[in-house]
């Protein structure tokens, strides 16, 4: 399992802090979190990021607005509430947790017990954060038997988008979480990490977990995705998600519908691994979800230098849609789901 | 048509002058090559690229040791030429062109007329860019058809990878050289732009092109290529290629190929447009085209800072090979070749 101290989400002393992953892997700097707005700023900046992440620092963002609020009224909670799920609109464990808070707080204020919102609060952050850990590795076992019914006991090459470790869910992780996983039982050949445009949240952060952890890995740019399965050096591919509903579409980090698309072409398993906190079964398909367009300067510059002409703009989709037909399987805590077939779906989420 | 002075490659009192790709678009600085080691040197770091810049300053760089050698043996010149072809081992008209070198000296030299082999160089080399841009009007002329017969009148939304314009060819440009082209028929109404990783062709120089000449552009990350076709944005794809094969199976910039399995996905044209001097018909399939695989750091670090752990590694290759049966259509200056019907090629080109 992942050392606790790797996480990236600390409460501490009545106060939250966050390792601010914008400066990984050159530096490992600590962000003091005291309100609610810092909090907001954290999550919408990117300080802290991954949809597990993000839904834990929005839990401990509400306790911190709650500590300075002992004699809140419900509809002051629930306003505080609102104002943190416009942090970022496409990652559902935002607004999953936050109503989850909601329910916590109705239950507290509408018993005339506001005073203890702000230590139950914490408590069930706390909470989250371990059963999210057991529930990573209920899904890198499931996925790890897939493996073996494929490939047998053999060393693989895996590879990745975007960061879904430690980092992105303070516990052992969901597709990362995997391959972390199956290095510990030395399945591990190699794994590819894309760069991840235009955040570099794979060169930046996955690589940093994997070096941290010793396990082999080369980066590539995003378009080698059809290079390395043509020279037929990839064995699967893992992804997390952001928004899984009901059809089984996924809304991920933009890139990995484009990388479905290519595993599909040459017959690569691709698989997402998430929790069930990031189903929204009240969309039907990937049609109703929103995307997020975050600001064009994060593609015109890089590393604060300008790249593009100054008479040149960007389009920046932060997310995209697979369908549910390009995904071989979701691995989920409860098990895995076949999105081919849509039954599988309700079936896996209902037990 | 495209103002000569837009040429990156000026031949000069005698000097070869190439415009310094890899600072653009930020400065825009003109290196003076007085000897082909120089000349190797601009072609394998990148002050010059595209396949067609590269063979045009490969037969300057032969003028350059030409000037030096007035009373050379063949054996001699035929050595020069063989360094200077180990610059970039994938792009086919580095060879090429370097072959018609061979012949012209060959000529000249069993003629005693080594003397004039120099002056014979300078004359091809200039008389080659000319043909360039003629060539590459008629590969856009043939394209513009070809989107009337698809579209109609209507403005378009054209999508573009790497830099294929004026930059890489000297001329008009082949992928870009149609857009531009059919920008001057108010036939364009945006221009999506991939970046292009680790290089930045899109944003450095696709969009610098862009920019100067008025195209309306807008620059996205390559993992974006599945969002903006999901949502019907883009009417064509135009790439280049730096080498086409028997089977049509076409090696170009790292990122080609997973872009056309994308376009395949969705039903969107994909087109490469390139002159009958990048087929290479000694070749069988893209099995036998060789890849270079370039310098890690060029992944690893970002305008020259390290992006990546010190711990992490990265695969490099340049090139991918794009097979035959996901082109829409070639266009070179004899014609239009369908590659998913092979006779097509050969009767093209041997027209």
């Amino acid at each position: 399992m992942i050392n606790s101290c790797l996480n990236p989400i600390q409460w501490k002393d009545h106060q939250l802090f966050l390792l601010d992953q914008r400066y990984l892997p050159s530096k490992e700097e600590w962000l003091k979190v005291t309100n609610i707005e810092d909090c907001f700023h954290a999550i919408r900046d990117m300080v802290v990021r991954g949809a597990p992440c993000i839904g834990y620092t929005a839990i401990f963002g509400l306790c911190l607005w709650a500590k300075t609020h002992p004699k809140t009224d419900f509809a002051e909670f629930e306003k505080a509430a609102e104002y943190l799920k416009g942090a970022r609109p496409t990652a559902v464990n935002l607004e999953f947790e936050i109503n989850r808070c909601l329910q916590l707080a109705k239950k507290f204020i509408n018993g005339n017990d506001a005073d203890s919102l702000y230590d139950q609060l914490i408590l069930f952050g706390l909470e989250q954060m371990d059963l999210a850990g057991t529930h990573n590795l209920n899904m890198a076992q499931l996925a790890e038997k897939e493996l073996v019914q494929l490939y047998g006991q053999r060393p693989l090459r895996l590879m990745t988008h975007c960061n879904t470790g430690y980092l992105a869910c303070g516990s052992l992780g969901t597709a990362l979480g995997v391959i972390t996983h199956l290095h510990t039982k030395s399945r591990v050949e190699k794994v590819w990490v894309d760069e991840t445009r235009p955040y570099m949240q794979g060169s930046r952060l996955t690589s940093y977990e994997l070096s941290k952890l010793n396990i082999p890995h080369h980066i590539v740019v995003e378009g080698a995705a059809s290079y390395l399965m043509r020279e037929k050096l990839v064995d699967a591919i893992f992804v997390g998600a952001d928004r899984i509903v009901k059809n089984g579409d996924t809304a991920n980090k933009i890139g990995t519908s484009t990388l479905a698309i290519v595993a599909k072409h040459y017959g690569v398993p691709f698989y997402v691994v998430a929790p069930t906190s990031s189903f929204d079964l009240n969309v039907e398909t990937g049609e109703g979800i929103e995307i997020e367009l975050r600001n064009p300067n994060e593609i015109l510059e890089v590393s604060g230098v300008r790249v593009a002409p100054q008479g040149s703009s960007s389009l920046n989709p932060s997310f995209d849609v697979t369908t549910g037909n390009l995904i071989s399987a979701i691995f989920c805590e409860k098990g895995i789901i076949r999105p081919q077939n849509a039954r599988s779906l309700t079936n896996v989420l209902l037990s």
